[in-house]
């Protein structure tokens, strides 16, 4: 029944593509970052909080090039500057390494969580502002560097609640890649821009192998493929012989990190960059099996190169090996939630100097969504206690007994809303999960009691209680008022 | 030294009015909401995290009426519709409020802590990017909301560090204020809309109190007032008779609640309005008394009344009494930090259902600066211990001994730079704030010990020290490599 009078009322939306987050989604994700965060601390990492809105000139990536550039970012022209939305924690971490560059310790080990923007088409479970949580080491051009993301990641994650054995991370290196195609044909040192839209489709069709399979991989690397929708995706164009080597590499996993590495070492040839990325590799695979990350935690992995085209060095990928049914309850693997690598030429954007950069992003929603299908979420967090309101001249009472128990540190509130009807009270109490709810009526006041009711239990008693024990009422209990923090504990101790 | 070839260069530099926050700065907050919301949660209150971005129309105030909206919020145009960053945290709260009317609990408890935006004229200290921290009753009609918000907010602060004493909460009703202003023949409850542009001056000129004085406010509430730089302000446009009658009110601050509050009951005289209003100051009162929040804590002071206009009921605000020095060395009382109050009309805006609401947000910013004034900011985390890399074919030995660190709980690193610059790893230290290095050359490695360096205690040696000159530094001990973690643990628990 739409009205015809008065001004139209705005509508109560959020915008497309975002979404709110209630109670234990924001505290559950809090409480893994936190938890992250705590790992990054005792590795060195400072926190680092950059704005959220940057200049489309320091993003970069995303200049404007028609009218308003609205490509990828959320941007809005000030004065004579477009400034934007970011849309991750690396482009403003380069813009701080260089604007303070003569501030900053160098190495700068720097984590950051936080919000980032993407103005993209939202669909199901994509939504246009999410949550990244980043490690970088700037100014690091030591292969350590990279091991050590690698190592502070494998314990990041068992912090949060992933064993060991349900994850691996991977570990590749670009310049191996890059010396296969060399090797190939496809990669000319001696000019290097030559060939490098064939490697870019070469590097996404490698990215994609698990969803593509070999032979989607390999349609790619020739004259294309054709997709489920009949969409027609050009191929890199590349010979059968060169499909042969590219694709022996992504085959290179060997039973050892020692193997791989010498499997590795005969693809990449007499490739100079090939031959220095294979012994990258051999480094960071030594470093890490002396301090205890063996080939249970991270391996070496060429079938690893993610899909960003800054990466110059190592890449590495968490990925979690447990199986979860998918919307369709088929098992499938749960896959990646972490990703990064070396990126040496960021910042060089600002400075026109190379600064040596690696650094890892996780995907916080993925990894929250990895812990629900665990069990291991922060998210059930108990409502409190409610203490109902019987007699409105007794409010005062009411709020003492609230006091009490929060000065017991136990979670608790006094019914706000209007009192009359009791049903309305106990009703709000099930809604905000409260393990009790609190009951003194004149009776009760006069004779100094209060009833205490067992939330939890009497919901167990309304699905499965025979009629005596629901006459017995086991789940309410008649106690002295001074008895009230005591009892109440102690039921909430029963349900741990 | 411009270059003429090659690109311009993008400029590293944050948007004009944003900042970012570093190390200590963005933990040192952290710590401050996580006091803050615990505390919240113990009162019942649930975490709420909307999205940055809302349409112009849901927030509302800020309409367009220009090509672009840009007066106040960041706005762009996407599709039909206007998007904008969040202004403050009440208005997405209304939003959110009206659009799960059907399956939030009622009342709904909540808070919110993160960024805002404000597209204002950057200043000193002011800028465009700032937390927010709030928390909001929404759905409780009683003044019992208004008296648990401000328990609440007296917990919060006593919790993050300000000592019962130096701070005094102060409330106020602006039924009351409308009652003199009733009286004052500026309101005519028949009508409303009457007299609501003077209103609003008054309003104003008597939030501005402690800044212009009783004459500056005299002023505005007559004809108006010239400012220092010859600016002129016009006025209500009251009579003295009515001036008297709104300066009383600011004046009648008595010794006791009791005596303030019979004293407002004498101003408002006849006015239902101010009658109801004075009711609930009494009732906020004794509710509070009850609770042990007496005027040590809690006050009713008429002399605040809050600038914005949707308050509609009780109206509060927490003050710092301590003095600090301001920027010229003089002492002055830190003022405000916090303030709210009851607003019944925001939700309607979109339901066209009155939804009675009352909350309450800290200045994050303000009270991390009282908090700083006072010594009592978590601002003192210590850099990591380093350890410095003295021979380039032995980083696993240097990397165990940093995990041995960490795995112990203390924050450590390895020196991942360049090496070979022993004074560059000092420097390094030194600007990381580290308490301890460890050192251990060929020699050390041989003998199977490592120099344990107290660079708290040697903060005096000179950054361009040599080896030799550092080794023989009396705050430097050998101790067999097996001692490490005991004796770097001793020497950081002697600096407590």
């Amino acid at each position: 029944m739409a009205k015809n009078k008065g001004p139209r009322r705005p509508k109560a939306e959020t915008p497309k593509g975002f979404r709110d987050y209630f109670g234990a989604e924001v505290t559950a994700r809090k409480a893994m970052l936190d938890r992250i965060a705590a790992v990054y601390h005792r590795y060195g990492f400072d926190a680092l909080e950059t704005s959220a809105v940057e200049t489309v000139e320091a993003l970069g990536k995303f200049l404007p090039d028609v009218d308003r550039p609205n490509e990828g970012v959320f941007a809005w022209e000030e004065d004579a500057d477009w400034l934007a939305l970011r849309y991750d924690l690396t482009a403003p971490l380069a813009r701080v390494a260089a604007q303070y560059r003569n501030d900053l310790p160098s190495p700068y080990r720097r984590y950051a969580m936080g919000p980032v923007w993407r103005n993209e088409k939202p669909g199901p479970g994509r939504f246009r502002q999410f949550y990244q949580c980043d490690a970088d080491t700037v100014g690091a051009a030591s292969v350590a560097a990279d091991a050590e993301i690698c190592a502070m990641l494998s314990d990041a994650l068992e912090e949060v609640g992933i064993p060991r054995g349900d994850y691996v991370i991977r570990v590749n290196n670009r310049k191996v890649l890059n010396g296969v195609m060399e090797v190939a044909g496809i990669l000319d040192p001696a000019d290097p821009s030559k060939f490098e839209h064939e490697r870019g489709i070469v590097l996404r069709a490698i990215d994609k192998l698990d969803r593509l399979g070999v032979e989607g991989v390999r349609a790619l690397l020739g004259e294309g493929r054709k997709d489920e929708s009949g969409d027609f995706t050009k191929g890199a164009g590349l010979g059968a012989v060169q499909s042969d080597v590219v694709m022996g590499f992504m085959d290179a996993l060997r039973d050892s990190g020692a193997a791989t590495c010498a499997r590795l070492r005969e693809l990449v040839g007499s490739s100079q960059g090939g031959t220095e990325g294979v012994g990258e590799l051999v480094e960071i695979a030594a470093l890490l099996d002396s301090q205890g990350y063996g080939p249970d935690r991270i391996i070496i992995d060429p079938s690893v190169v993610r899909g960003l085209g800054y990466y110059t060095g190592p890449v590495f990928e968490a990925e979690l090996t447990f199986e979860i049914l998918d919307e369709k309850g088929r098992p499938r693997q749960f896959g990646s939630v972490a990703g990064g690598g070396r990126y040496d030429d960021l910042v060089k954007r600002f400075t026109g100097q190379s600064v040596p950069a690696t650094g890892v992003s996780i995907g916080v929603d993925r990894l929250l969504a990895a812990l629900a299908a665990k069990g291991r979420l922060d998210d059930a967090a108990l409502g409190p206690v409610v203490v109902t309101v019987m007699d409105r001249t007794r409010m005062a009472d009411y709020m003492g007994m609230v006091n009490e128990l929060r000065a017991a540190g136990i979670r608790a509130e006094m019914y706000l809303g209007n009192p009359k009807n009791f049903g309305n009270q106990l009703k709000y109490a099930d809604k905000r999960q409260s393990p009790v709810a609190i009951i003194q009526g004149e009776d009760e006041a006069a004779r100094d009691v209060v009833q205490v009711k067992d939330l939890i239990l009497g919901a167990k008693l309304a699905v499965d209680a025979t009629v005596e024990e629901w006459k017995s009422q086991p789940a309410q209990v008649e106690v002295p008022r001074a008895d009230l923090v005591a009892t109440v504990r102690e039921i909430m101790g029963r349900h741990g």
